[in-house]
């Protein structure tokens, strides 16, 4: 099984911007943490970080074929991008989406997903650890669909 | 460290109630799977299931000196109880949202939590597992925030 | 064939209750009178009034096994409650939503239901007549679905 | 007692118009079975049915004179005729709304009706019953306002 | 194959009315057009125009047996028509839309059609040829649902 | 210099429908009046009434060719008629509003009309008397705009 | 019987502002027109211009005792000023509201009044003449009620 | 003269729930209060708090026959409560609504009341003395209506 | 200590504009009572009426250097006036709103202050004593927060 | 004649993804459709696809110097663009919209497009043809316009 | 070259009046600078304060004949004047809007000015500089505008 | 002091694209007017265009270390770019926003801007000076922030 990760704009700055709300952990270790977490659970993962809406677009569509599912913290595009939402729905790949701070809690604009609905779950709020949960319950959901 | 479960109306339901949409687990179920995993995480878990949302209030307001935290699946009070919100926001501590199915591919009106601004963070969709992930971001964060 | 009838909050005032808008008839009379309606139609009701929306919630969960279909107004929880929503839907018997007065010709929030789409039927308007229709609605619905 | 019945666009088509959601009975069918029904109630009906906005205003308008009160499905009509509306009002004559199918389960616009504030009662959902019903209780009215 | 053309209301004024929006053809010019172009896709057509809804109603109703579908011009009911609405839904036979003139660059209520989501596709702006796009697009949508 | 004047739904109900709102003068006397008053200002009028929309607007395109200008009380079609709003236009005559009652001081929908925009003029509220005043407030238009 | 004209912000400016919206006579030239038109009624007028919210409400307030009625062009404190619907409200004379300019075919808010419900009628859009018109209406209105 | 006094969910933990907004005295001192202020006016209190919306129903229902008005402070009910609005509407008794925080600076939710309506009078912001104001209010109120 | 009180436009009528909203009493006879009232309290008021807002803002700048507080009926303006809400945030000086009548039962514009959100406290429905209340509160919230 | 055709994102995938919703036809053989039908025009077409809003932007930029006109699917930027929405009507060449699917039969978000109002003409629904039929209409737009 | 610069509700307050979000510089002081900036660009300035709405259209009528623009500071007005809105549009001289604070990052209705749309442009938040970008940016407009 | 110039899609095209609303000076114009304003000010200027967001966001990540402040003028990007908004905000240096035209005079959807809530300040309408006096506000506001 094989999942990948798809991480939006501004989130390879992740250490250094507003640790208070989004942790201490870089983008890197993130992804490690991922990567053994997934071995534990007899998969792989593979990241992949663009600010550009396009690219993320381009690798859904590149990648899809190889990938069992795709993690997404699609971060401000969340709110604003259709093409990303119908790159996910056309690569036929359950996707669970994930925040690192509680969208809720903030801007009001920051409570709309485009993509929520046509996610398996979603997990808000828990730093790098939502990460780690939509992971788990992604490839927990693979295994329960084959 | 001990952790309070709250399970909203109709949640007593579950295993009976349209499995596709919720899953096969009981609730009886699902509280022991969440016991396990909290000794896992060194924690104590009770859980306390009503379909009045003025229990759910009282159990609240009677338990949560001895607790360190909540985890909450309001059911269908999440869209419409101000006082479950306010119990929660009175006792101090902090709580993790839940939800076993995806409330943002339903109605339109379970797309809006009375909850989820004031929760550390909110998981859906992942049916039970919802539950044992929002168990051990609660946890964590309530270790963090020693 | 077997009806519960669900009696929402204040409805025990009936009588006293402005009877120029909800009419002079007590509610152990609408029972009364349902009781002889149904047997005309081959069926017994059985009637439970509550001020409280989670023991509507716990009646129609105790009692739907033993029932064919339920017959509920639901009164001021009609406009605000999810709770009594998701039961009616998880008990899986179908029902017809009734009020005495016409909701339409009175305050706009109570133009909105939140049972309406998920009935068999609504009636709305004829004072105690508006159960006894939608009984026989119900019933006949039962009886084609057959 | 006489009961003008109002039948609006596209009632015509009944019985071949797609009956799972209205019924296979045609609208002479209905007509018949609401003499009957009157006839029971010593009430006498008169039907009239049209496409045309226009005809069903100069039909009230003819007709109130020599009636007591109105049954009205305006299908389409309902959600988009303020002359409709205005008729009825001025013909001072009471009326009942009925409808085949749920209005509340279909298309957000059909939630809207510009006839039910003025209405005596609404029916809805129950097919060619919701016609039997609206009759029964427009003639119960008249006879308790008298 | 046999094609109904709907023209509704103002629109046997073309040619007249405001030439710089409509185009200068009248409306038997496109009605002849339209006899052209269809005789090159083996296809008849028949044409209707009335400034009454009832009269398209009517229309729908009484010759929707004998065509494979309808081309709606429906003008200004496009925008406030349920009744003819219900009618093109009911006939059981699919249907193109095309206004002539661009509806989403005049004022915001042309931009809600009550038709476009029960259509095969849609066609505006391109005054006369809107018809001859819309014509081509659905007698070629019905060659393929065979 | 001649005018029509136009009647909309139920405005031949005057004089019979609720006098304390729309006064107590007949359609026929509101006409002779409005006959009275052209003479004096130099102009003639001619009157139709139609409780059809496209009765409205087949009269607009018949008789525009011959009038200066149009006089219109449209009554439940001012909420709701694009296609009477469209002939309006497409005739190219300008045309002034009325109303007998004052349709701000009624229900909600009644505050927006679909005519006033294009519209020289609007008078609302003085029942019989607003016909004057918009009479002579479109003859004195048509005067200047020689 | 005597009528009070409020003249709201910029009207002193007629003549000058922009003739091709609201004509070339000046305000005096209005109000003179006024008189001879109020004597021709048996009536007499008295005049008062201000920009001053404030200012008109003094003026209503000091004045009322001595009239019958108002006539009122507030301009633009006509989308804003609650406290000039108060004071019309308070001093128990009737008022008609009128408008140089056709207030419906500029920005959107100017389609919003606060005075219009209150008003015995309203007339907009004949320039200098909708204050005679509102005139006439106001005092016939006045006539009848005695 | 007897007024009961209701307090809605949470409130039983004022002292300790945020003092800051809340202020420091507990509920029972604030009842004492109350009944020290009420003999004052010559009249007595009896207080009722719960946690459950149908308690409080069930309480305004058994109660009222025995009392003159209503003290309210519904707190969360206040705002999703048509069940607790219903209630004391029905019960033929003038209320008082009260809240001790200033809900208007606080959440948009908390400005919609669904009770104010229907109150004499409301006072908000002024803590526990938001009850002794809106208890004189009440007395003096009922005084004044004997 | 010492009170400011502000009256806004109309205010000056009391005791003469519709006794049975807003009571018998003249604002003279409303500053007597405060008057006394703030006596009791140890506390002076300086009352002050205008139907100018900007008269208002001149106000509460000149004074509020002298003053402890405001006592706030803005009548109209409470629903207009940015200017005078501007003015009362800038002078630093707590205030408390309060209306004669019941503001929440009047026309829906009624419901939104521009003032309530900086308000220590909100009095309404209570006729002059909405003013006593008012005062009284003002005084104790200033007493305990010195 | 020459024409740009512009694909937006996930436009390379047809053929495979949702072939019930876009056709099985690929985009190079809709490219290749085009072509055929642009030379029977007398035109010449050229296309560009991208996943990426700013390659969009930048090609219509550095092309429309040597084009003529544009035919536009942008598919998700429909709704979100304004960059290419400005870039359009920067460059100053007519435009036409096409899409695949019916959009108003699809996510509600889908209802709204951002180039619409600018363009020539829509053409909506008929899978491959919409572009065809666009093409027409933008080359006999453009022979007009000379 | 001659501007004039109008200073809305509460700015002479400028230097008391919460200095972190206004500055420390009076009003004067600002004038003065004003001054000194416009003699640089070959242009005089006068300035005019008041809290009164009613005063600053006056003023805008007198001076605007001398005068070649005006730099205005509406304050709270910008929000609510329409009557100010006219003035400047009536005037028939450009204008420029500024503000000290940005008003985007306050409460949502000062994000909407009823000024800016009849502006030459506006400048927010630069405290006592908008004034200067702002009048530097009239007088090139002007010099432009030659 | 050094200072990032962001210029968004489309503004590559100045001096070509409406220079009615534009201006004519290009962009290479406009940067160097805002090295030489720079240079006045002791500061350096550093500009980067891209019609892509994803390259606005990547430059914003990559200089913001090197530079002391943003000068931005996001074009299309203001309305869509939540991501831009985050970028911005991440860096941690403050920004000015700019527009060439007018953005309140234009579109409905031009009126809402993702940034500005969160800049120093915004100057719009005034063409290429809004850059310069944008620029001088940021850098002013840079140096007192020292």
């Amino acid at each position: 099984m094989r999942i990948g990760v798809l991480h939006g704009p501004n989130l390879n700055l992740l250490g250094e911007r507003d640790p208070g709300r989004y942790g201490r952990r870089t983008l890197a270790e993130i992804d490690e943490a991922l990567r053994i977490r997934a071995a534990e659970l007899d998969a792989g993962v593979e990241s992949f970080q663009s600010n550009h809406e396009g690219a993320l677009v381009d690798h859904v569509q590149a990648r899809s074929a190889e990938l069992d599912g795709w993690l997404v913290n699609a971060a401000g595009l969340t709110h604003t991008s259709v093409a990303l939402r119908d790159a996910l729905e056309a690569c036929g790949r359950p996707f669970v989406e994930v925040h690192l701070s509680n969208v809720h809690a903030r801007e009001e604009f920051r409570r709309r997903s485009l993509l929520s609905d046509l996610a398996v779950g979603v997990v808000v709020g828990f730093r790098e650890r939502s990460y780690l949960y939509g992971l788990e319950g992604l490839v927990r959901h693979l295994q329960e669909s084959r």
